[in-house]
């Protein structure tokens, strides 16, 4: 894994140190299960561990040793009974097949990877929690499709990505009770050959494991395949927030934004740049926790009592399917922390949407109101359709620019010497109860069509309690009334 | 999917007809949910419903309405108002989103298809059960590396086989449970709009599922990429099956087989064959599984309150995921009912490994037996090894071609005319007792360290106890009697 | 596939009566070989092609057989011996494996779906040449991290989609050439057994195809995971496309539109709505491309000299990668050819950015400006970055309620109700000169250091020259001069 | 990557001091070729060669830069400016974005890694064709679906991996030549900006490239995608002779063998274990390829003129994809160098198979000769096939233990002191002719049909001409008289 995206803490549980030191603590375990089930004496067991436990292995030697036999489990057995005197060297690893050593070792670095990730899932968890509640009134324009839908706030999507994460989080827990405290000590296919199953269960317990009954040689790995997928989901949960903050950060009119530090560039070319790409970059991460459990999971079939082609996609994988992982909760955790919020910018564009945001209200009240003048279901949502269409028409000038594009560099310097403003448009709210809507070319509506239904909204508000009922549909208070049940359901609040 | 892999019952439950059929259904259970919160009365519920209910849709009408107005749950929210009175239209489908509807209809889309997985899964695991049982007792030689290991039983083989499938079935329940259940009605951005949250929770307990708060305009799809990687996961316990019958039933010694129909023909210009394609296919079916989840766990990031890159995914890698799940169920299930096991080959391929089936114990024992010779703990290990070595050693005759391939195809000819019959070597069993190890050009041991060996073993094997305890060292019923533990834990016998 | 995104010309390839079709034309030309070689008579020859030439399959028959044997090949071969006179059978299929049937037939069928492909691309390369001719001086702002970059025009940014497809067409191309034009009949191991290689030579050539030398059973599945590749990479430049225009149609300022039929409806709920649905869908094309390529890619490796686990992904994933591929072509031409361009809302959106885009060049010449005044290298882009900083300050409005978001819905309606038009900006041309930049608290800068900024832009715009070599920075022609080169090299303009 | 995988010529090219190195080259480049154009005097540009050119940059010192403006690049860059004198600052990275260093850099480094792929895939042919030679008349039996299919050679095994190696170089070879020699230095959105398209020019071909006409601020990762695929396709072609050798080398009939060390140790357990590690280890390696392509193929589609989700991708997929690539490379070379053939056990597969290796020339001789029975044309067929299952029948002793499995450990102990010694069937060459044909369980044959095949061969085999065509058909040197042509046209030999 490149340096910058590596977690310490997770690189020194995955490096060979630690692997003998595991390694180590299981074959102890099993030595001390010898003595408590009197297989050896007590004696015996403890003299093994006052030479082993906690022991330091020399790593040069351990590769030195490896590279001649080409096994790296019996080099490290070789170290350890250097270490015995003669007459305790056959107690030690006896009867055990490597795995035996490994498979307990490996269940001890996935719980501690796991505890590094637990830690982080918890803070940001209280982050969204934070910004939810903190941004629980700020309108902003919902999207879908990338278009202005309807109204909702910011605390109530930061909601969504809570419950998202949620989804992810409880999967991994549950993944996490089922896959971390088991293990196997039953030998070299899995039927405990010369080793006894109370052997393995109380080496196990030792180590606070469990023993998984129906292994071959090793745990399948369809067992691990699922801890993968429940780390990937998690970085694909976070994977959405980034997707919606860079987003929302574009230029233009900008919701949100990551932190930017005093002292950070933009682009060596461009003085004005401030990018998200702490975002960008957990798309990066989440490409990578993707391939990186499937990787995982193409490894769970073996060669029936087992096959070593895992080990190497083990020994790459799991490290760095962590630190990915890791990576972005720490730069999730950041940039939500420092999240730079614009309630001012999200009401802009809610004007910007010229009152289409309560569109789907304002048809609902129009069908309503029109329901005594004996027309069709579908006239409410055609006129609002219509009406909406007319207001983001655009103006002589853009037309022309439309039909005729500039010919030439010198026309670009012209027309961009004219004022392209935006051109402010009535809101829905104002617009229909005019009753000019207009022939649109983008619809197949015809101009006496438009005449009646002119005609029906004048009638219509004519009526001043239906200018209030109309009115009131645009109100953020009324629209977003419902809100407080996903407040309660999520926050218990 | 191609036909012949294609389940007909799942196909039906992702065509058109059963789809109108399941919106059909969700659009009336909010009516009836309306009525029961009396937002509307339960006349006009009954009303609807009498008209709609149960309705078989024209789906060439429905095609045709969709290609003009590109939109295929407005087609039909169309076909259904039109068999409504005018009056009555308003009512349905009220204040909803298309999604309000397809939702709810995709759970139980999803719901009906697993229980089709459901029924298959149970037939397999009682067939592995009863293969279990029955081969309680065939023993057989433990392969990894595909190199004979210890010895085993074929009952053995099969309780890790479901074993593992019990890894993936219980992932698969416990996510059906959190998954199939939920849905939402909460409108275009998930918060609600007009939608009353009380009419989601109750329309959606008709169709027996409960809301999922914290949706944007859809459900979260991680959730349901959940599904699918447990359904790959079941399909890759198959394979794993599939890949050992594949490879027990390779030319050679056979110890088990596909069934093989008497009709059946092997090959078009091999006549002697006996393929297990129906094995090999399943591997196929397990990449097309895991691609299959792929593509809908790559569909997990939306655009803010959603956009619509998943839903042709959807279309296609849902019905597919399940015919490839369904496929390779019956197919497994028809492969492992007619399996045909050759006890009286794996005794043969026992007897082939010259007695290394016990060369673990037999290392052990001697080891023991060496333990007052005041030789090191390795020493057993070592003359182990080097007799195993001894016992494959080539015949002069080998070494020659060894040495000396063909060198024309007149030489092939007439080397076939000679005898190369397999060369009966002596059993661990009886070969090393006999203390006449020879140095092996695969071991780095010399001459002296050679002869030594032999020397202790004939100390060792003067002693008459020390044969028996060595004999007794490669009994089946010795070897294997912790086997029992398996079935207990497993089967609870 | 499902239907709305299936090629009707493409289904018909892979369906049974094509495939059948297929193997029947390279049995006969092996039977034509073998009269061409003096093998068989031509006599023989004529009246095996007089019976069985363009001869239509019963399907029923063919899968009552299969059902049977177990084997679509074989029941396909005693269909065709049915149809002939007893002493001509064995000459039809002589000394062949299936494989040697099935193998140039896949050849063909390849080579038929490619065609479809190929008339769609030339199509969609076109399309793209006219959009940049057309647009080759619509100025618009070039993005970066979602940000507001330099300035370019839509003209050239169509030649890099079309430049991105070049290079998937070209790899296409390539690929093609190598891969669909080889195939083999070498028997069941690939070494000719029986089979003349001048039969393989002659037979293929029949077929317009030479000899893959060095086949097993089957081609190397590498060859065909090339073709699969190269499908999935043109898909991925449509991809590109479809992706932007995704992005540049959100709303906001529209710079360009998918077609929007005036038949088509939107939401069912929000009938503002106009959704970008075709190229959000080339998304869910694209993943659905890329799975099935990696499918094939994870057949490359077979059992020894073949086993058929490829096959049934095979029947699967390259009729539906197909299908994607002709439906992402026909979707994204159809879009291009439709599309809706805005040259007035980019030019709106270059106006919004207040002359940012033409930061680079601003610094640059600011830098030579300032080169007399004995400062550093940097102080250009400091100062240019300070003053877009500046320039997008929030309002003293948007700083209230940045800093305190509304704490109720009350608050909600009632800031809704402030106009919150987009402020106004003077442009970084207009502001600089005015040596009017202000501490930013987004930068690490010092009043004073920015009072000495001041001071040195006084000077330098004190200068009149200085003032119009400052304007001329900010004229598209000057900044867009070297798009020409663009055009010359890829169109040839 | 894990140490173990790492090569570290490799590793060295995509660490920091390399990168910086290249970064240092590619602007130098640039500021070489304004000197040629006449943007600047070549005494400037000599002056900032002589202080930069070659420079060992101080790690630590740009990451505490880095880690301040969060910009690597931008950091580089500030330590290049210290290094010249404050009038020739501006003149190095004059205009550029950080992308135009970054490009061609990235462009060089590919090639450097691409270097050391080259360096050993030619080893590997060479190594393949040895072996090919070698072997070329060692006889063996081809597999197919894992059966024993045609006979073959050894040597015309190792043809078909030779071919298939050389279908992934040859398309890495034309990968390299289009991706590898491009580059870009545009300017951020690539359309020149300040930079004249003829520094670009200048100043790649000063580094060995030229210009990609159409990039964005980078060049589409399209083209890159296409490297990846061709460095996984070579480890996958690697794969498939690692899957060759593991199947071959299972126990049973060894066919080879990897290499072991003499002071390599088996499992800690089996101390008669040989185990093909490196083969199995390819497998994994392969699987890490696979998806390592896989994540550099989900980062083709980019933000519109970029974003940097690629950036972490690239950092961690194209270095490790390489050591992947070149240890798969390395093992595999070092597995053939040392590679054990057995020609023996071939042989002795060849007669375990009781002739059926030739089962498919000996239907059609007897097709041949009995073609004036006035019999159909699968008579011939039908005959061998029922002769294969003959040969291959259980007997009585394996038929009881099939029925009746042993029931318990004390029966398999019984049964394993009974010898299962191999069968000795007789040869399909030998039991035709005896025409003494039986009804097999396995076919649908009657006894009357039997007895009259039975017939017919009597009368064929009484004439002894037909004999000696009988014999003649199970020659290696008639049956594989034409792989010889597979040698003249893959080694033209």
């Amino acid at each position: 894994m490149d340096a910058r995206y590596t977690n310490q803490a997770n690189a020194l549980i995955w490096a060979s140190q630690a692997k003998l030191g595991r390694w180590n603590r299981v074959e102890l375990a099993v030595v001390q299960a010898r003595a408590e089930l009197g297989l050896v004496t007590f004696a015996q067991s403890d003299e093994i561990h006052r030479r082993l436990a906690g022991h330091v292995f020399d790593l040069a030697e351990w590769q030195r040793i490896d590279a001649l036999i080409k096994h790296d489990y019996n080099a490290f057995l070789q170290m350890c009974k250097a270490l015995l005197p003669a007459e305790l060297q056959h107690l030690f690893h006896q009867d055990m097949t490597s795995y035996d050593g490994e498979e307990p070792a490996f269940a001890l670095a996935l719980q501690e990877s796991c505890k590094l990730v637990d830690e982080f899932y918890l803070t940001l968890q209280t982050t969204l929690v934070d910004l939810a509640r903190r941004y629980r009134y700020s309108i902003m324009m919902g999207r879908t499709h990338g278009q202005w839908a309807e109204l909702q706030t910011f605390g109530k999507r930061c909601l969504t990505w809570l419950k998202t994460l949620r989804v992810a989080v409880e999967m991994y827990e549950r993944v996490k009770s089922s896959v971390l405290w088991v293990s196997k000590i039953s030998g070299a296919v899995g039927n405990y050959g010369a080793l006894p199953p109370e052997l393995e269960t109380q080496a196990l317990a030792i180590l606070g494991l469990t023993p998984y009954y129906g292994a071959t040689q090793i745990v399948p790995r369809l067992l691990y395949a699922q801890l993968a997928q429940s780390l990937c989901q998690i970085v694909e949960a976070i994977g959405q927030i980034a997707a919606d903050i860079r987003k929302d950060g574009q230029s233009g009119i900008k919701l949100c934004e990551e932190p930017f530090q005093p002292t950070q560039t933009g682009s060596s070319i461009m003085p004005q740049k401030r990018n998200n790409i702490g975002s960008e970059q957990l798309e990066g991460m989440m490409r990578m926790a993707q391939d990186f459990s499937s990787m995982l999971d193409r490894c769970t079939v073996t060669d029936r009592e087992r096959s070593i082609e895992q080990s190497s996609v083990e020994r790459v994988a799991w490290p760095d399917l962590f630190h990915v992982t890791l990576h972005s909760l720490k730069t999730i955790v950041r940039i939500l922390t420092g999240l730079k919020v614009y309630p001012d910018n999200m009401l802009r564009e809610v004007q910007a949407s010229c009152g289409t945001y309560a569109a789907g209200a304002a048809q609902n009240q129009l069908k309503q109101m029109l329901a005594g003048f004996g027309v069709g279901d579908k006239v409410g949502y055609q006129i609002i359709q219509l009406a909406a269409f007319n207001l983001f028409e655009p103006t002589p000038q853009d037309v022309l620019v439309r039909q005729l594009p500039p010919s030439s560099m010198t026309v670009a310097d012209d027309i961009l010497q004219q004022s392209w403003a935006p051109h402010r448009q009535l809101s829905l709210q104002d617009y229909v109860p005019r009753a000019e809507l207009r022939v649109s070319s983008d619809l197949q509506v015809g101009v006496e069509q438009v005449e009646q239904w002119n005609g029906l909204l004048r009638q219509v508000f004519a009526e001043p309690s239906n200018r209030d009922r109309w009115n009131n549909v645009f109100r953020p208070s009324n629209l977003l009334a419902n809100e407080s049940v996903l407040y309660r359901e999520i926050l218990g609040e």
